[in-house]
């Protein structure tokens, strides 16, 4: 079955059923006054200052549906906004999704869609809460709207020369990740699961000659695919100042930077990359120190904390490594001979601009 | 220049420019305690209960570029979503947008794409406080996400039988001009200015042949290009539903009678239509009332009030008129003979469904 034999109507009345009548004790307890299936939604938020913040996902610019299953989108969509909350310092709370779909797009397509959006809102502590749907005549669009509560916001703008630089987890699995699956297009690896298992592995004729096991690449490709966002729950009262990694470590960083009016010095031998992206990489021949600087998509937190910060003494589960300083001005990077560079803020960037 | 030779974060700078650092008293008396340029938003809301709704607009579903300029464009989409918020008794405060565009957009389109937005958000009172931009390779898409606050919102479920319904303005003027563009398709008659104006009109041959003025069909065609919401102000403490039309009179208050459990007794000799409607649909062979109880985007608002409310008494620009009367069950239609019919729910249905 499509969508032109369910239609609109038909299709958020689905929607409202799975995601606003499941508990109306859980709807009263997160203030949600109104839920979908009104002209907007009505909250009475429980904290005193509100993020807000949105995402948008464009077929064909930020995913390819012969890489990505469904299920994954409706996961990750979820998770880059979550990511922005947690990069302010805060939790998310109240999602309003936009979709845009053709209509032919299969009924079970939209139903794997649905249930990442609902396993991802599960693991964040989330309610849908409303939205608005759409039909396209070519690309699937689907854009998120995320608020969440912050006591003390973490911005951009306050990190001062002094403060150390960390980032969570490793750098350039997801970037490793996209590029395995550009390399197994053909297969169409990941489309034919909800969830990537080693099940498709042997799909993958390709990597076989690579002598690349399904242990190596299954971690960067979830992390491409469906990444988890980083709670910084624990890092709220030591952080100066925090981005999350969407866009690549050196543009990331940069926008730190230009927003705290200072500088950074950014040790390269301290960037943490995970066994897996160095197997990756060298078995597929791909530049790792470039996929962890300007590969984006980590959804990792950068954060700046002062000198006296201790990482070890968290109890976080994610690995905190440090990797420079801010400095009062300029970009640079030292290698491992101790030699300086300037540091160029490479990362993605929308319509494709040559410099 | 087009957007390929600006690039995403040139363009965020000037956006940024444009719409968050004009006032930063404003800014403060308006709660917005981080703008554009970090992860998110951060705002401490004046009222405890926040409305919060979303509208996307998509290329050849919602607009047609050959139809629309840009900036009645922009205009529109932040109009669609205010009147979601006066649609629930609410005021209109921050607004999100996310959107779309190909690389190969020039620069003056996007700069009169948020000339519109510019000029609407001060209509409202609404600030710009974040969101997201994206390339797209075909159509563009743009969605708005907007959080107002309401003392006591208006739900689409408090009609009681025996309550009168109203609508303000006049039903089908939309619709009518969308029929207008379409026949003066190859001519682009709005695409060439800002604003609608009867400089454009001479270059409609076609219409010169109906008898048609110009003064007849601008106001059908302001309505449809580039709508104002109607400020739900006066209405709030009589109103015991409400709902915007967007989708059709018929559909939208079959709506509003699911969500109270109830029916509807509609006196089609009272549906409001304009002058102006009437006489273009005659020139063209439109059916009017189609256009009035079934066309989309009237953007008006439909309300319930009980008996002793008097719209006469209110000082309200807007004509209100009342068209019948909730019922406790059924759809009914009266035509001016006193015979009764079923109502259709009829209206835009994304996907194309068939029935």
């Amino acid at each position: 079955m499509r969508l032109s034999d369910i239609g609109e109507l038909a299709l958020l009345e689905i929607i409202r059923k799975r995601f606003a009548r499941k508990s109306k004790l859980r709807t009263k307890q997160k203030g949600i006054i109104v839920n979908i299936g009104d002209d907007a939604a009505v909250i009475k938020p429980r904290a005193k200052k509100l993020l807000i913040t949105t995402d948008m996902m464009v077929e064909r610019v930020h995913f390819d549906l012969s890489f990505t299953t469904p299920y994954q989108l409706g996961f990750k969509l979820v998770s880059v906004n979550a990511s922005d909350i947690y990069a302010m310092g805060g939790t998310p709370h109240y999602l309003l999704l936009d979709i845009a779909m053709n209509k032919i797009t299969e009924e079970s397509f939209v139903n794997s869609f649905f249930d990442g959006i609902q396993d991802a809102i599960k693991l964040y502590g989330i309610s849908l809460i409303g939205g608005d749907l759409s039909s396209s005549k070519k690309d699937m669009v689907a854009a998120a709207s995320l608020i969440g509560y912050a006591e003390i916001p973490v911005k951009r703008s306050g990190a001062k020369p002094g403060d150390k630089i960390y980032v969570t987890g490793s750098l350039g699995d997801s970037a490793c990740g996209l590029e395995v699956l550009k390399k197994a297009d053909s297969c169409q690896l990941s489309a034919v699961s909800k969830k990537i298992t080693a099940a498709n592995y042997p799909l993958i004729a390709k990597f076989k000659k690579t002598g690349l096991t399904w242990n190596t690449i299954a971690p960067l490709l979830k992390r491409h695919l469906m990444p988890e966002a980083r709670n910084s729950k624990n890092l709220i009262k030591y952080a100066t100042a925090m981005i999350d990694l969407s866009d690549g470590l050196f543009i990331d960083l940069s926008r730190l930077c230009n927003e705290s009016r200072a500088g950074a010095r950014i040790y390269i031998e301290h960037i943490p990359v995970s066994n897996q992206a160095k197997e990756a990489s060298s078995a597929l021949g791909l530049d790792l120190f470039k996929l962890a600087t300007s590969g984006g998509e980590d959804y990792e937190l950068l954060f700046t904390a002062p000198p006296d910060y201790k990482p070890r003494a968290m109890s976080h589960e994610l690995k905190i490594t440090c990797i420079g300083a801010i400095t009062k001005k300029g970009m640079v990077a030292v290698d491992k001979y101790g030699k300086e560079s300037a540091l160029k803020a490479e990362g993605y960037q929308h319509y494709g601009i040559q410099r």
